[in-house]
């Protein structure tokens, strides 16, 4: 296959489970929908396949056109043919995770009991929800495309958080896992700045204790300032001072916001426009009760705790080959998770690799151009396949 | 004077200078009130004057219990008898901020041309000001004490900003100067924080546009979700990991906010818990258009900017003494920026040294027990003084 043709996408995926999900909080999910994207040819062994795990607020649509805001895929820089996820080689599979709002099931589906009459979603109904809970929805629909065994399972953020649930639950349905910028729980500092998000989007006035649809409203502005406030956080000092600094532009007088008389001289500093944009431009796509589901999720995520309070235990005997990479300028999940992960990994004597890229772009280098990231990614799982053999 | 006995507190402290104040924005303010504190006594030759400037929501209650909150002040541990800034030999003076809310003129304040007829608040309206402005009406304050020249000037965080503002625009007025945990502008990542802040309090239905006192309530929700995203960082990580860790608590029943269906089995990380009564206990002592109007203070503070882009030339011939202190954990005012001051202050020949505290405890560590910081903050008060000849 020509390296440079056109991305192999199908139509859009959508895959019902009328058998429903066991959540880990006792709650019978009664049918579980999942919505997902593939790229690439799964193999006549059927043994090339890789799961890309998507960020809290991501999608499936990792390599391709995004339907409702027509960006490029979130991770096209890195899958696709000839990119260091390969899809001439490899069959990519990416979900959209249980509790989202892309057509899985979450607080935005409807109850599946009122949907031969009376339509109600579940909104703040929807039952809790973990990131175990997230990972075996997608097993079920990666063993329902006759797929036994993974390649590997790739993730960054979230995303890794569920890649190593995934070593941990299905050791032996995986050769390979990359967690990246992530950690094996979500640490005080995490927790705190998903609670302001949350009490921001509590504190709107069209949240209407989570029914905000029965009003034909979404709880814009509080969902905004929990976006704005994430935002910093996936963000180095240095990358703002790179990219914005202290620099001011003159808004546009229809534009300004009716507090305007508070910008010094009519002027905003392009950090806070900038900001302003990142958050009205995520409540077009993102519904406020899945917000609080996700994080609630990543918030109770701590793999320790589920072995007794042992790391190292929730590997033992793990078959699956580790390669864990950290950013140097990422301080929501530091380098230093990454090394305690790995020092558990190597307790649990695992094949493991580490890898901390230098780069000032913080946590969303992930997703960012970093020639050596995209390196160390497709050095790894060329490494693993030569090894196992794959075609 | 024994050095264990009770604090000499006078009566609370006000001055009202009716010949109001020229801001920088080009406003006339018609009036200007300072509400202050003393501690210790105003030697015979007004040679032994501290003026200590505090951060953004702080007050001149610096060494007293709080007549609001009741609270010990908020630096009770560092000015008193025998304290590092000693009141046995230093006549120590706090000031409210102008645009504060605890006394000095602000948006809370009322307009002077209403106030024989129709009372009106400043709300919005209050003009924008700066940290020069606030340094400014502080100038007037100590003037009119009969004090010709400070000892020195103190302050923490948006103190440390005044700090340095004093030594620039009255560089002949003061002996010393200690700017702490501050830094000589605000970066792209504070203004981002103040402005996730400012439009979380946008966001509460009872801001309504900033004149929420005729309506008898106040942006409360708002306010609070701003001050907690603000404390987080306050915090390092690791303080947040020492103080909370992921240890959960079980909310009495009646004390579950109406949400809580959202909390998973019922409980709440205790960092939340605490973020949350941080917010709620700031906003009966806090003025949310003073919360705006300062944070843009803050933003707009570049002493280079001031002088042509060239910080060194801010201090050009200074005679002050410096004492910069950073804290090593503190990524609000980072160790990086004291160090781009103190080079500028080399650069201009100033008397100055430089001390980072080792801490884990954050921005916040200027607040708290350091005996590291107090031995030297006590080390350069008697240094400059015994050099000076002070009695």
């Amino acid at each position: 296959m020509n390296s440079t043709a056109p991305l192999d996408v199908g139509d859009h995926q959508h895959a019902t489970f009328p058998d429903g999900l066991d959540l880990e909080c006792g709650v019978h999910l009664p049918s579980l929908d999942v919505a997902y994207r593939t790229y690439g040819q799964l193999s006549p062994r059927r043994d090339n396949a890789i799961v890309i795990c998507h960020a809290f607020t991501g999608d499936q649509y990792v390599a391709e056109t995004h339907p409702q805001t027509g960006k490029p895929g979130w991770w096209g820089r890195m899958v696709g043919p000839g990119r260091p996820i390969d899809t001439d080689r490899f069959f990519v599979i990416c979900m959209n995770v249980l509790g989202g709002c892309m057509g899985s099931t979450g607080p935005r589906s409807l109850k599946p009991a009122c949907a031969e009459g009376r339509v109600e979603r579940w909104g703040t109904d929807f039952p809790p929800i973990t990131i175990r809970d997230m990972v075996r929805a997608q097993y079920k629909l990666v063993r329902s495309l006759g797929i036994e065994r993974l390649f590997a399972v790739v993730g960054g953020s979230m995303g890794g958080m569920q890649v190593l649930e995934w070593a941990v639950t299905y050791p032996h349905m995986m050769l390979a896992a990359m967690p990246i910028a992530t950690a094996p729980f979500h640490s005080a500092q995490n927790i705190a700045f998903n609670e302001v998000g949350r009490q921001a989007i509590f504190a709107d006035p069209e949240w209407y204790g989570g029914r905000y649809w029965e009003h034909n409203v979404v709880p814009a502005r509080g969902l905004a300032v929990a976006r704005m406030m994430a935002h910093i956080t996936y963000l180095s000092e240095e990358a703002l001072t790179r990219k914005f600094g202290r620099r001011v532009r003159q808004e546009p007088k229809d534009a300004q916001a009716p507090e305007a008389s508070l910008a010094m001289f009519g002027d905003v500093f392009e950090v806070e426009s900038y900001l302003r944009y990142q958050g009205s431009a995520f409540v077009r796509r993102f519904d406020a009760n899945s917000y609080l589901t996700i994080t609630r999720a990543m918030d109770w995520f701590d793999l320790a705790a589920e072995h007794d309070g042992e790391l190292p235990a929730a590997f033992a005997g793990t078959p699956v080959r580790f390669c864990v990479v950290s950013f140097s300028s990422d301080w929501l999940f530091p380098t230093s998770s990454s090394r305690y992960l790995v020092r558990a990994l190597n307790q649990a004597a695992a094949n493991v690799s580490f890898v901390e890229i230098e780069t000032d772009k913080g946590h969303d280098a992930f997703l960012l151009d970093e020639p050596d990231f995209d390196r160390t990614v497709r050095g790894f799982l060329c490494g693993v396949a030569d090894h196992a053999g794959l075609a």
